[in-house]
């Protein structure tokens, strides 16, 4: 028979942490793997948060006035489930039977396939920087009172992301967020770095910004009094410190080593739901907010006006992201964070216009990404931009973002050899591959300020992780105003029914493709050129018929290492269509130094001469 | 004429400050690129380092006892060359003929063409977690008494990386290690996050374990102070906060903003060299170490006994590495560093036998990668392991490591969707595409322990960075011991005179290969299976030969998303032969749940049945 919790009783929310604990143990076992003594540890505070501090309507959702609740210690799943169990939403059933099973939305670590879950986690480090990104849209756009609380691994606190995430909580104010590091003591293989070192931990928090409460994890009521303290208002961002033991309850296993990561054997198991005092059906109700509506009304349908350019201007593709990121802003739902770059980038086109809807990160890609991410979960479209090359740095969190399903845009700029002087450290040079890799993901590659300008438009609406590149330099408008631009798309910029050669480019390549071909012109040879600015999805339609229309012979040029980018895209593309064809592929294929662009891009061999000599070479074959 | 410095003198040292700081406007006013104002503010630093603290005989770059100097703020290379001609190694010439331009070595950001310089640098945040495994070589393994000086800029610290080197540079007591802060108050685009809050960055560093030495930056006295307390010995590594002006001594830029990145114009840079006294032509040479060898001696040639496994016995090809790793630590320049997960990589079957040359980087992913690169620089052979989808977190890393051209080894378990119940968080589904993208890189995906064990032992002596992808489900052995497995092999498993179909895998999905293999055999259908374990580079020979000899019919299947990896692979290698044929490419299409391995594989169509089914349609074709 299930019974309500007392909220205003402790020894009722002992009773809960002790359900909470048995049913982390239960679903495991019944699973055979599964993380349950990283559950036990957290279970007070997720007793303490669940009865008394969290202010949640479990029927909805998506109610704004929401609290949020991240696990970014991902793998203590049972105890989130167990939760969800005791909260109501998914029955003791769907706990016992589906967990970690094929098809079930109770994944071995928690995804948004769940209502109730913001990010997916799993990967160390990053709960706690999303968590952020959700903070500051509660705190500077929706200017809503909910809080934000983050379940924190001790073990996680060595990435550097936790760092860069309590730095940006506190230098944005975030006085809504409250992070409660388990503090377990014992990782997957042994002991942590700092083991029970409250004091050390202490430090960092603070001087990091935040406040530090270091408390008994397993004091019901020491926990009570923190969560007060940190919801008691103010900017400052909360981190609870709480000593706990792994495995805690259960006396085989609790604070031992060589218990990370393994479900209970079912004997031991039995033993150990006896000693908690047995399985119970208690049901927690938490407190619901108060309706309220987000400061931000977001319209699709807001009136736009991109830029336009001359057609032959010269126009840096990334002084187009940031003319039209700045248009876009007429949608009061779009939001720009960099990376102390926005100068380069251009997003300060759009900061200059709403400074209150742009968020400096500073030098700290992956809470860019993070504070895009959360920014996302709150409903909001946002754009972050930074060199194409220093988003390799927030690889795993673009993969993340991929495993959430949340859509965020990237811009990247100052994109390979073209860059010119500064050398191959800021020559993204394997951006193309990474980022079509991810699941889910777009990637845009347009070579003129008007294709870029209508993506960039496009990348608003467009779900999934939406890469743009854009180049450093300025190249001419081939494009008219107004002229189609789409995901999937591409542009036969050349074309005749003659055609013997198909060159295609993307980006500063396409501008060579062009010269290549009036190259070839002059010599009677009437080349086919195709920008394929849309990398992923590829338009495999208009190079089928290239391939039909020129003898299969086809040149790819493109300013990038030569795996997995734009010659991977064309062929992946015919892969399994047997049409014959021969892909003359010129790429990146040695590493480049400092030099002028067009010295960089001849040296690449990703020149106009290049690419006409490849042709020459494909009509002789 | 060249004058020597008189190192004993603060007035010389303060010219040869002036003399970093008038080279610096020089050399970058002639390119006309590069950051002037950003090598300024360190001008003063340097000089008292090359004059009165480093340790370093400029004509023998590679005597072990050398200390070592990394720029971690990259940019300020004006300053890095300037430093390098008053050293007496570059030439004025040099200086102000090639800085910049194409083909010269003194690139916009400096790497290691140069014999000077350990890493490249240019992405902020690596030059100290590499600096981090210089130290850690010196101190734990060469035992010798050089230091190393890192050069970081204040914007860097906000990278999460920064404080990841500082957590484990104090964890391992890395005495040896000097951090220089140029803490200058202006980032690219505008102020930093702490401007000149010292307190707060003092508050910081001593947080996570290290000294901090506050000083003015321009005061050669307090930063020779500061340098003598910092290297007089102890466990605790030094930073110091140095207080400095962006652009100082000259009026018209020193403070201010607008000038990142910016070279002065020629009339602004005559103005500028006039203030701080005009050209000089100082020579000041550093003490020179007294000679000394590392206390572990290389030895390739060290008999290394490889694992064996029986054919049949089902083995963890993860497990097949640490064992190979722990053979293969006969040899004495072989290290192991690992994110906290030695138990699931199996890198602790190295430590168990060599834990004085095992370093545990717990779960910071950027800082073990670092750490295996500084290792590097130093000589060792250093194998990194984690979680092959926990490489992403490093991605920026293992790309510098590729600009650095160091060699470097990386292991990583639990690819694919092969892995399970534990979902998609853990599952490296885009590695083959991001590490084949990287420069010089390698990249093995193994399919049993024979293979495994001895690629690893290959891995020992192959430069640049080597990705070995490994499984974590127990799959049987298929190879004899001693079987031959190299860089750019494959193996033909099934092969006959009257293939009809080619079937490619790598790793778990070999195994699936060849079960379709036997299903279609048992149709009187007979396919050709090639383990194609050298993903890059790869096999083009065989592959071309497949073509041949079974009529262009090739399934390929991958446990990856279908970007960039094997199927890529194979793609690229035969773009541009023409010889006509079809891919029918099998990868993971669709965002993975948690399940059984075997039910994945299945649901992800890259099964046997599915690669049977693709077989077929093939040869209906």
């Amino acid at each position: 028979m299930t019974t309500d919790v007392n909220s205003a009783d402790f020894a009722s929310v002992r009773e809960l942490a002790q359900q909470l604990r048995v049913d982390s143990i239960r679903c495991s076992t019944a699973a055979g793997s599964g993380h349950p003594t990283s559950s036990l540890s957290a279970a007070d505070l997720m007793a303490v948060l669940l009865a008394r501090h969290f202010s949640y309507d479990w029927d909805q959702p998506d109610l704004p006035t929401n609290d949020h609740l991240i696990f970014s210690k991902g793998h203590a799943s049972p105890l989130v489930y167990s939760l969800f169990k005791a909260a109501g939403v998914v029955s003791d059933d769907e706990l016992m039977t589906t967990y970690r099973k094929f098809g079930a939305r109770l994944q071995g670590h928690p995804t948004p396939v769940l209502p109730w879950v913001d990010v997916a986690t799993g990967s160390l480090g990053q709960g706690l920087p999303d968590a952020v990104g959700v903070a500051l849209a509660g705190k500077r756009l929706d200017k809503l009172p909910f809080h934000v609380w983050v379940v924190c691994g001790d073990s996680e606190m060595a990435e550097g992301s936790m760092w860069e995430a309590l730095d940006k909580a506190s230098y944005y104010g975030l006085g809504n967020l409250v992070a409660m590091v388990d503090v377990n003591r014992l990782g997957q293989r042994g002991p942590t770095e700092l083991q029970w070192d409250m004091d050390r931990y202490k430090a960092r928090v603070e001087a990091f910004g935040c406040r530090a409460l270091v408390i008994d994890g397993h004091d019901v009521e020491a926990i009570d009094g923190a969560m007060a303290t940190a919801t008691a208002g103010g900017d400052q961002p909360t981190v609870l410190l709480a000593r706990t033991k792994k495995g805690k309850g259960v006396s085989e296993i609790e604070d031992k080593e060589g218990w990370h990561g393994k479900a209970l054997p079912a004997d031991l198991a039995e033993t150990a739901i006896a000693e908690l005092g047995g399985v119970r059906d208690l049901r927690v109700r938490s407190r619901v907010p108060a309706a309220g509506a987000p400061a931000i009304k977001p319209n699709a349908a807001a009136k736009v006006t991109l830029p336009t350019y001359e057609l032959g201007a010269k126009v840096a593709t990334r002084k187009a992201y940031g003319d039209a990121l700045a248009a876009l802003g007429a949608r009061p739902e779009v939001v720009a964070v960099d990376g102390e770059v926005s100068n380069s980038t251009h997003s300060e086109e759009f900061k200059k216009v709403y400074p209150d809807r742009f968020f400096e990160m500073f030098i700290a890609e992956q809470q860019m990404v993070a504070a895009a991410v959360g920014l996302s979960v709150r409903g909001y479209v946002a754009f972050a931009s930074t060199f194409a090359a220093f988003f390799s740095r927030a690889y795993d969190f673009i993969r993340m973002a991929g495993i959430s399903e949340v859509d965020v845009r990237l811009s990247g700029s100052h994109a390979g050899v073209e860059i010119g002087e500064d050398g191959p450290s800021q020559m993204a040079l394997e951006d193309l591959a990474s980022l079509r890799a991810v699941h889910g993901s777009v990637v845009l590659y347009p070579s003129d300020a008007t294709a870029t300008a209508r993506l960039v438009e496009v990348m608003a609406d467009t779900p999934g992780i939406v890469y743009l590149r854009t180049t450093r330099g300025a190249y001419p408008v081939i494009y008219a105003a107004g002229e189609d631009f789409r995901v999937g798309g591409s542009r036969e910029v050349r074309r005749s029914d003659g055609d013997q050669v198909t060159l295609i480019g993307a980006g500063v390549t396409l501008h060579e493709c062009l010269a290549a071909a009036d190259e070839l012109a002059g010599e009677g040879v009437t080349a086919r050129v195709i920008d394929l600015y849309s990398v992923k999805p590829v338009d495999t339609g208009t190079l089928l018929r290239a391939v039909a229309d020129t003898a299969g012979r086809l040149v790819v040029a493109e300013d990038h290492y030569p795996e997995g980018g734009l010659g991977a895209a064309v062929l992946e593309a015919l892969a399994d269509h047997g049409e014959p064809h021969r892909v003359a592929h010129l790429a990146v294929r040695h590493l480049p130094g400092s030099g002028k662009p067009a010295e960089l891009l001849d040296d690449a061999g990703i020149s106009a001469r290049h690419i006409a000599d490849a042709a020459r070479s494909l009509l002789k074959t």
